[in-house]
């Protein structure tokens, strides 16, 4: 990036001063400008878009850009503004922050659900004492569907605390730090060992609706899900039908297809079900912004 | 040890068929006998006392044991039998797979109060959706009191997660994995550290209420603790009246003074406790069984 980036901030429900303040402390060197207040002179100046669901017609109508810079690994959310140009680059959030957080966001949900955590929470609303041995780690077979960056340091992160970690993605991932699957014709075998599946395939005309009832069937009975990349990857109402008869023993839920769900949802109150507000890697300005600068910090 | 080990075990509260049959597939050698069931012929052949809290006069009245191996890393449940002869080797439980399971334990629950599960799961109760960042691992300071190998399998697992660890203890630990401090002398500064604390100190004459409401005021606003070790080291009412306030952000509870509390307790339903009943490392029979076949397996 040569002379000083002029970039643009088009954050779907993001804090200005959060963004603009440590856009000046971690990329001293750019002019940040919050999209909705910018001047029409800086919407054309402006060479980076930093963009989280930007609107309809946003990236194409900004003469200067060189490249889009999305707050999320999945590219998925640029979707709603067909006006991107097909040949701007796109530069998706890998920073180091962002594995890190969704690693141990899973790797949270995985021990809370291998501890019993869910069902003492429960029997200490009761008033109930029932200590339940559980096995050793090594004993419990995790799954990670989706083997990009975040899945990979996910599931490394879990065999490093003793699961017995195994992947499955579409493509073969010779770097793995662990055993994986590869292709959709082992899918049948990944999903029948998992004792927990941690879904972090992103949403492409491929996965969506993925995990539906006849996949969550493989599963073996009383398997626990972690629900962390993309809502729309699993169909919600039989994920729902198979917690009602403990067919699968909990869920993690940190992404849905409607997010928040509707205020009639069962989620909020369903005994097998733990929610989060899709908080698993929410961008962290400051040492997001550190990454982009030092990527972005040669001549493009 | 030499011949058969005749092994007597007297567990308070164990399940004699999970015991006897452990026994059978760990530890074939030797031969396991039930002690309430036991004959006399067998209380006097006895030569291994496997136990947990025995009554009062229990190991003094076998004449021919030759080592008591205690299902805890403390020995403070031997306290109610004052029969124990003096002269007789105590086995502390330190297999690895009570430190795997302690660790296990610790880590679930500082993730928990890291990623605010808590607040989350509170959230969901009231149908609130209100996503907040977490601040990195790395910035979130983790005192481990207590540098027992349960203490230091903790902490490095911690380290190894990514939290700024650091421990304490009455001694030296040169080995430990992350930096300690030791002494009396050094206690106050650890505790002023803590933006989590990590009890896991021993029931001693020294450690007994050591965690009262003046030292509690020593860890930074809104600080988390996570108390696995022994429940008396801990002023119980102190620290609900810190809870109240807000002063003591979150508190997990494994271990307490009095098992289970008793129903009044405000313990079943404050918003900031997270209460387990005593499960952080539950002895697992077999593995347990066969550490011991394998560290006693010697001639004495």
């Amino acid at each position: 990036m040569t002379g000083r980036p002029i970039v643009l901030f088009q954050i779907d429900g993001g804090d200005r001063e959060d963004w603009l303040g440590a856009a000046a402390r971690a990329w001293p060197e750019s002019r940040a400008i919050w999209a909705p207040d910018a001047s029409s002179a800086d919407l054309a100046a402006a060479t980076v878009a930093i963009v989280w669901r930007p609107p309809g017609g946003f990236l194409g109508s900004l003469p200067s850009l060189r490249i889009v810079v999305s707050t999320a690994a999945g590219l998925d959310h640029l979707a709603g503004d067909r006006s991107l140009p097909p040949t701007l680059p796109v530069l998706r959030r890998q920073d180091p922050a962002t594995a890190a957080a969704m690693s141990e966001y899973v790797l949270a949900a995985v021990l809370a659900q291998h501890r019993d955590f869910p069902r003492y929470a429960a029997d200490q609303a009761a008033g109930r004492w029932i200590p339940c041995p559980a096995p050793m780690a090594a004993e419990r077979r995790v799954i990670v569907l989706g083997l990009g960056p975040l899945g990979l340091a996910a599931g490394a992160l879990l065999a490093t605390v003793g699961f017995g970690v195994a992947g499955w993605s579409r493509s073969r991932k010779p770097d793995a730090a662990f055993p994986t699957l590869a292709g959709w014709e082992t899918l049948h075998e990944a999903l029948s060992r998992a004792d927990t599946l941690v879904n972090l395939l992103p949403s492409t005309p491929d996965t969506r609706g993925l995990l539906d009832g006849t996949r969550m069937d493989l599963l073996p009975a009383g398997a626990t899900l972690v629900h962390a990349g993309r809502g729309d990857t699993l169909v919600l109402d039989e994920l729902l039908a198979r917690l009602d008869t403990g067919r699968i023993g909990h869920a993690a839920l940190d992404v849905l297809p409607e997010e928040p769900p509707p205020p009639a949802s069962p989620l909020w109150h369903h005994p097998r079900v733990t929610l989060t507000p899709h908080i698993a890697a929410l961008p962290l300005p400051e040492p997001f912004l550190r990454w982009v600068a030092a990527t972005l910090n040669t001549d493009l």
